[in-house]
């Protein structure tokens, strides 16, 4: 079955226009106000941050999704609206602002926020935007919207897929913003994804939540869970395919196949984007006892920070990595431990039976330099594995994070 | 009950004597080698890392104390003796050559390394050493045996209190090494401590037991647990007090009491010599519903990487707390919070009832600004309390461990 990359993001599946665009949100004048509408109405799923504070946004969207149905999603940087007296009202207000300016009802919309937290929401600047954002709509809107959610990101990021079910043509695309605050359960994530595949409600939801803890809760910047992540799937099911009815079958693992392509495809974003950094870090554990195991000990390692501070350096120092996976939670073995590093310019065994390998500090150096770095890990006690995404810790994530109200 | 800071550090305790010296197993030639050493045999308790992957000194120690008793501690920085072929052969080697040069025996010994993971320790350098180093033993060597286990620390670390048990003056002193790979449930953290009181082994123990979740288990420096974190404590009982031979009553607590003050003060010293640090952060938490609540939330808010970047820019970015006490595991409300910043320049109140309350920039900044900053969290769900310790994330964390080995 193939998977195909393909252009236009989040408007890569038919019926989805999006637009972006600067509503005075954030003081630097940046676009900061982000809108996808269907032509018709979707399917909907969605997984939410799992800390005890949660924004406004997040609490309404449930609301406006209880059903399984969307129209939209409203999306703005610049301002989580988290921790406010007025937050509720001010979400309520920036979906009725959406309804009016697209004609559809507020409780077709999905509404996300990121940014600062215990700062007012100025609803004004959405009611004063959005006439001007949806006339903008448009299938080529993509990359816009993807650049209003950015808050320290440095890039923005889009993807789209396109697979087959059953013969018929469907795509997945996404848009993300990630960054900082970003961990293992999401992070201050936001990510909005449609497809044009036909799937009921409570079968896309199933997906979201198997895939969610694949790829983009196995990532980690810094270990902090943010107030307002945030994931919407929308399904058009324009593709015209048989729908899926059931969490089971070949159409069903077809459309979970390319889900999981465009999560690990973010995944990988946000974490060579994580804040400051220099370095992907790709981390591969096998022969482990449960893929729970190979998830909670890839994580781990991941999000140490002196591992990360390691990476920057390009410092073999494998230590680290064997003592991250020595506290990982959970009962298995860690004496056969087996480890590589691995990038373009090569890979080295660096550690076997959870001893030392003799290897050549200058060769690991070189394959360290790169700026994408797998680390292999054996666990040498079962048959599962996982994986998990991160960066290394440098100089910048302190500066970015030393001051970022300013 | 009065408990009163004396001099003395490790030695401050009668019976005991100390030494430290450079024997070479740092390549940059400074003291790497301590020992204490008491005229009589001592109750021993112990405490060590909930590492999965433990050097071979946990073990041998692990095996010496085993009968709640000890008359010495050996100790070296710069070589971790963890994860090579050869550690637990070397191990017993070290503690061989501590007994020939003491005239005591091997088992007498609990031994405990601090240093690089991976590399095997040369047992030769200990026995080349240690006749010089028996023949230095002092009451005055407290210093000299705290300068011999510091890794990246930039300052010894080295307490003593004096208080009464019954009537009888006793004294618990201790010296202690931290900087990196510190976390709840100890760290890199080497600390051995002495006590003149008379205690039974098993309830210096449960004492022991007790006072580091209190205390050592909630420093936080970068959420690292090492594999050679080591707690020693021995009591010699020449201060003459009525044996306690009971975890409870008077003389315990009054024990208790200066063991919590002598923990909490090498916490405050551990976290304030934190890798890179420029502050020391203290979280106080109270009323919470329970006490592991308590403790769990002032280790998750001092513990977070965006929260201790923030504290290195003097920012009150209170959001970043209120973010990390809304991820603590645990069933509670965060629906009442109430956030206050304090330092020697004074105090602010930035959120109340998990909102932000108005408060001016500057006078935040001007108290964020000083090296003690002190945040004070009320949950307001019920009475428990608990503290935490840590330091800010600074550029310097990232340039000591991107580069520790070389």
């Amino acid at each position: 079955m193939e998977i195909k990359a393909i252009e236009g993001g989040i408007c890569a599946a038919k019926g989805f226009k999006a637009a972006g665009m600067a509503a005075g949100i954030k003081k630097n004048g940046k676009p900061d106000l982000a809108m996808v509408v269907c032509e018709k109405e979707c399917a909907a799923a969605a997984v939410f941050t799992r800390n005890k504070v949660k924004a406004s946004p997040v609490y309404l969207t449930t609301e406006h999704l209880k059903n399984g149905r969307a129209r939209g999603i409203l999306a703005n940087s610049g301002n989580a609206n988290a921790c406010t007296p007025d937050g509720a009202e001010v979400a309520k207000r920036c979906c009725e602002a959406a309804a009016k300016a697209t004609g559809l009802r507020a409780e077709d919309f999905a509404i996300a926020s990121t940014g600062v937290i215990g700062q007012s929401l100025d609803a004004g600047l959405f009611e004063a935007a959005l006439p001007d954002l949806a006339a903008r709509l448009s299938v080529d809107g993509s990359v816009e919207a993807a650049r209003a959610i950015m808050t320290t990101d440095t890039v923005p990021k889009e993807f789209a897929v396109e697979f087959e079910l059953n013969g018929k043509r469907c795509r997945v695309g996404a848009i993300a913003k990630g960054s900082g605050m970003i961990n293992i359960n999401m992070a201050t994530m936001l990510m909005f994804v449609t497809t044009d595949a036909d799937i009921a409600p409570d079968v896309l939801q199933q997906a979201l939540a198997t895939e969610v803890e694949a790829s983009l809760n196995q990532v980690c910047v810094d270990g902090d869970m943010s107030t307002n992540d945030t994931l919407i799937l929308l399904a058009s099911g324009l593709a015209g395919n048989a729908a899926i009815t059931q969490a089971q079958g070949a159409d069903y693992e077809a459309f979970g196949a390319a889900l999981h392509d465009i999560c690990v495809k973010v995944s990988r974003a946000l974490a060579r984007d994580g804040e400051g950094a220099t370095k992907l870090i790709e981390c591969h554990v096998n022969s482990a006892p449960s893929v729970e195991i190979a998830r909670a000990v890839s994580k781990t390692v991941i999000a140490s920070d002196l591992f990360k501070a390691a990476m920057f350096g390009a410092d073999a120092n494998w230590g680290r990595a064997l003592c991250a996976i020595g506290y990982t939670p959970g009962d298995f073995s860690v004496d056969n431990v087996r480890l590589r590093l691995q990038s373009a310019a090569g890979e080295v065994l660096v550690c076997e039976g959870s001893m030392h390998h003799d290897y050549s500090e200058e060769e690991a150096s070189k394959i360290l330099a790169e700026e994408e770095i797998r680390v292999l890990i054996d666990l040498g006690c079962g048959d599962a594995e996982g994986m998990a995404w991160g960066c290394d810790l440098t100089y910048d994530y302190v500066k970015i994070n030393g001051d970022y109200r300013s």
